[in-house]
Formats: C-alpha cells, sequence, structure tokens
C-alpha cells in the first residue's frame, strides 16, 4: 500500500510530525533530526488518533528525544474511519454487562478483540513496509502499547519487531494467552497496580504466559492514566538498550 | 554504641572501604570522593559478611559511582557472632520441612524471622546513630536489599529512612505484612519472577500490602541471583531520585 503525505509541522523541538494516509488508513509519522532512525511503533486504545493525540505526539517527543522515529496509525473502526457493525455490537454488549454489573463473559471478550486483532495487525505489517522504505527510517523497530492484544500478536507474527513494551490492560482472550506463549522478543509490561479498570490476576498471568527470555513487568501505583515519570524513563531505556 | 574503625583500603575506583565494628558487631563502610554523602544502607541474607562480601562491595561500589555512602553490618547469629540457638533450631527446623516436602508453617517462619528482626532492627538503628555523626556521612539515609522483614520493620521504626530497596523473599512472617501496611516511605521492589525459592502470590501480596503511595515492583526472569545489570540500574535511579 503507498504512503502519502498529508501534512508536515514542525514541532518546537525540532520533531518533523507528518501525517499521512495508507490507502484509507491515516497515520502520523514523527522523526528527529538524526536519520535513519530506529523506529517504535506507538499503539494506543481504539478511541480516534484526534483524541488520542496529546498523548501520542508526547510519546514521540520522548522517543525522538532519545533518537527514535514513532509512529502510528488509526485502528479498524475508529476515528475517521468507517465504523463496523460488529465491533459496534460488541463494545454495546460490554458496556451492557459492565454496567448491569456482571461478570464480563469470554464470548464478550472474543467479540470485542479477536476481530479488533485480525484486522489491526495486517494493517500495522503493512505500515511497517512502507515506513521502512523511507530513507529517514532505519531499524531496527520496537512496538509500544496500546491494546495489548494487536502487541502479543505482533510481537509473534512480525519478526522485524525486536522489542515490544505492553501497557497490561484487561479482556485478553484466552487464544492471545495461548500466542504469548511463543513471543520470544524481550518485553517491558508495566502495569498499573491498582488501575480499577484492569484485572490484575489477568495482567499478571500474562506475563506468566509469555515465552520470552527476558521479560520485565514494572508495576506502579497512579491509576490507570497516572503512569509515573520514572515509570516512562524505564521504558524509554528499554527500547534505547535494544533498539540501538 | 561507639565505632571503631579496624582497617582501610582504597579500592582502585578511589572508594574508601573501613572495616569497623560497634559494640562487638562487625561492619563495614564505604565512601566515595565527595563529602558529606548520603548513606544506603545493605542488607543481606544472614550468610555471614564475608561470605557475602564480594556481592556487598559490588553494591557498594555501584553506590559510590552514584555519590553514594554504603555501609553494612553483621547480623545476629552471622558470620563471626555469636551463634544462637533459637536461631539454629529454627534453622534445622526449615532445613527438615524442606527435605522432606512439606510445607513451611507459619511457626517454622515466625520462629526463623520474627527473633532475627527483634534483634537485628535496633542494632541497624545503633549503627545509624554512629555512621551519621561521621562527618563523611550526610543525609538521607536508604536502605536496600536484604531480610526483607528487617527492611520492612525498619521502615516502619527509622524514620531517617526516607527510602528502601527490597529483594522479595519468601519467608514473610503474618506480623510483618501487618506492619506493612503501615510504610510510607517510597519502595522499589525486586522480584526475580521464576525464582524457585521464593513464594512469587506471598510476594506480590506482601507488595500489595505496603501503605506507601509509591510503590513499583519490578519482576524480571533469571532466578534468585540473576538480577539483570538493568534492574540494578533502576533501583540505583531510584535511590537517585529520592536520596538527592
Amino acid at each position: 500500500m503507498p504512503l502519502h503525505f498529508t501534512s508536515e509541522q514542525r514541532l518546537d523541538d525540532g520533531v518533523l510530525e507528518r501525517a499521512f494516509t495508507l490507502g484509507e488508513i491515516p497515520g502520523i509519522l514523527w522523526t528527529p533530526a538524526s536519520a535513519p532512525a530506529p523506529l517504535v511503533l506507538l499503539g494506543h486504545p481504539p478511541l480516534g488518533l484526534h483524541k488520542m493525540y496529546p498523548r501520542l505526539v508526547a510519546r514521540a517527543r520522548r522517543a525522538a528525544a532519545d533518537g527514535f522515529a514513532a509512529a502510528t496509525i488509526e485502528l479498524p473502526g475508529s476515528g475517521d474511519r468507517p465504523r463496523w457493525a460488529a465491533a459496534e455490537q460488541a463494545r454495546a454488549n460490554l458496556r451492557q454487562v459492565m454496567e448491569a454489573g456482571e461478570p464480563v463473559s469470554d464470548e464478550i471478550v472474543d467479540a470485542l478483540i479477536l476481530p479488533l486483532v485480525d484486522k489491526a495487525v495486517p494493517e500495522w505489517q503493512a505500515a511497517l513496509d512502507a515506513l521502512l522504505s523511507l530513507p529517514e527510517i532505519g531499524g531496527p523497530v520496537g512496538y509500544s502499547g496500546g491494546v495489548i492484544s494487536i502487541g502479543v500478536r505482533l510481537a509473534v507474527v512480525e519478526p522485524r519487531i525486536v522489542a515490544a513494551g505492553f501497557f497490561a490492560g484487561s479482556f485478553v482472550p484466552r487464544a492471545i494467552f495461548e500466542e504469548a506463549r511463543q513471543v520470544t522478543i524481550p518485553l517491558h509490561v508495566l502495569l498499573q497496580w491498582d488501575d480499577e479498570g484492569n484485572d490484575r490476576q489477568a495482567a499478571l498471568a500474562l506475563f506468566d504466559a509469555f515465552g520470552s527470555k527476558e521479560k520485565s513487568l514494572h508495576a506502579n501505583m497512579g491509576g490507570h492514566t497516572g503512569v509515573p515519570q520514572f515509570a516512562g524513563d524505564a521504558a524509554a531505556q528499554f527500547f534505547t538498550r535494544h533498539l540501538k
């Protein structure tokens, strides 16, 4: 799929931010002054790039300060991309059981996550094809954050990704636990210990399942969005160790 | 109790290592060139300072490189200190049930750990009194590693300790879990995820119990003595954040 740049701006710290489309998928690429740079793919929850922009650009600036390019693409069914009836239905089902205080069944989790993973992963791989053909992007490639099930699948199927930083979240299908055993790249997993929206035992079990010989779990206090500054520093050091 | 230096040597990196006695308790103090320096107390398992020396001096050199003095004292009943019948009996009981593959009862854990904590903690506090009166030692003070129950008690009762790095180990008496809830200083807890000699669930429960608003758990692979270099770096950064 061809990548077309649609706009560009130079941020105050010298980072070049360019919006692009990859076929019909919108995306953003941030590049530091030093080129060619290793690449960090910035995962994110399915809330739309526009809504996620402030957190994404902060992560991209940090990556650029460490000498990395960073890129992200819109997830299927999010942002300006066409809605998708099955995904909308799955989200509605989830809301319904959560509002009723009922347990979230495996069926609901599977319907919510697995089709998203199946659609998103080939798109991130297509983005990688296009991004790695740019002269300002070298290798190696890391994947960071976002829907952890997408990250797990990418870590299994995409050999160009050599290290991954995950944000432990709940709603991981059983099938993804099985895939986690096949992950062998170095992993850095953040867990917010008192994250109300997160099943801590499931997160610990997923960490345990990863097949990687080098895997680190960093648990911190502060709720879902309260990841402390020093935890971000540690994640950045992880990528510096593995992408440089 | 008066502190007497009994020998000194300058290590090749410029760190001054001095053996001392505090009453009848042997200890070692390492100081960097820069003075006065904050102090990190180096905890250790009850295997004797002589046996632990290679690991202790490595930790002390690292602390000195970060601008910290480091000190340690022999634990009661270890090294050249008088044996102590009840402790010997408790260790023999532990060995017996472990060799028989039986579960380690609360009674055995209590007998093994609580008297050690009761005896050791006032000694570490006396060492602090003496060390902080030296012109080359400033504050603040951190406590690092060793028998985690001693660290927990120290963190509760000793206000001069402002941050602690613990190495998660099993054999924590129920009473220490209760004390853990009273700990409020920043904590950095290392857990070796696949440590055969360690009860992972107990370690996670103890981490959960700590009352501290800032607490981080860093879990890594590699077995009990296989703490990766980067985990040591992260612990050093924790002390740099809190003692400088």
